[in-house]
């Protein structure tokens, strides 16, 4: 190592290593997965490019992290709050709102990491886009299984496929980051927002 | 969002400027507008970088032309098709028609060029990156005339917004667009299109 940086301790270590991969998560959502160079992420933390290599023995390598590492973001800012509150619409409406607010407060500077990296990887096989299709799917079907606890609870029809509405909610997630990443207006969350909530009323139990 | 341009003798030197760039939309929706260098596409259609420089000047020149040409490709296969219905509800199932069919096709390899154009190209400030968001607010506007065109024809109740409307259709396209990419299977093209039939038949006009 040539930092001439002094040896850190583990947790230093471990501490520095996560800060260089939401560093790496945002610069991704700007650039690009394929444009996270060792090299420029050297740039962005302040640190050599062999500092980085050891870390991260590959550009892939450096990736696959990179995607775990915003797949921790998503978690925390989307999937919790909604998991605490209470199953069935309720929970639907939360994790709505999480996904919106996700978006909205620039968690990433680029909008959804999770929209930028796969419109970007889905024709380069490899397992960073095995990895970023399966949390896709995944996200998919924890918005059904979302679905089908309202259900349960009597608040959303019986009739309504889960993974039809699944589809529904991500279409309008999809293009309100797509759009509000464009144009730095409220308009397109505001958009989803009227398009989902219209949904959910369409979607409420026959009455009888 | 048509060309205009009429139909006339093209020189050779202009069929082969055409066959670069239909060439180089494709490898952009492959390998990302960035991705476009002129040496890859000189690999791609068989020539010299020399040879391609003759015909662009600068990358940025050859992106913009390449813009240019995915613009009219999309105008022959989605617009253009639609604007022979008779103005209504028809025509608007007309554009859906055409551009799953776009989609299904492949008339891209990487689905839809400016989906995945824009996508990648969000966060780069530049003129390629403005003629992409003005083609997307184009489309966007389109897509709310032909709602009010139905309105007007008295097919699509007066109370409907017709942006919102055009959201709600325009997400269905974007999502079901990135997950046929990465599925090759025709299910989210299907659920789009179940999408937009429920949506206009929640559309429709008030009885009375």
């Amino acid at each position: 190592m040539t930092t001439g940086a002094p040896r850190k301790t583990r947790s230093d270590g471990e501490r520095s290593r996560n800060a260089i991969l939401d560093e790496a998560a945002r610069l991704a959502t700007v650039q690009g997965l394929s444009g996270l160079s060792l090299g420029r992420l050297a740039d962005a933390v302040g640190m050599s490019k062999s500092g980085l290599f050891a870390h991260f023995g590959s550009k892939e390598d450096l990736q696959l992290a990179t995607v775990e590492s915003a797949v921790r973001v998503f978690d925390a800012h989307v999937i919790e709050p909604a998991a605490s509150a209470p199953p069935g619409l309720a929970r639907l409406r939360a994790l709505v709102d999480a996904y919106l607010r996700y978006v909205e407060t620039d968690v990433f500077p680029g909008g959804c990491f999770f929209a930028a990296t796969l419109m970007e990887l889905n024709m380069q096989p490899g397992p960073v886009r095995d990895r970023l299709v399966r949390f896709f799917g995944d996200w998919l079907q924890h918005l059904a299984t979302i679905v089908r606890e309202a259900q349960a609870a009597g608040e959303i029809d019986e009739s309504e496929d889960p993974e039809q509405l699944a589809f529904e909610l991500e279409a309008a997630f999809f293009l309100a980051n797509g759009q509000f990443v464009v144009m730095r207006s409220p308009e397109p969350l505001e958009r989803a927002r009227r398009t989902i909530e219209r949904r959910l009323a369409a979607a409420a139990p026959a009455a009888g």
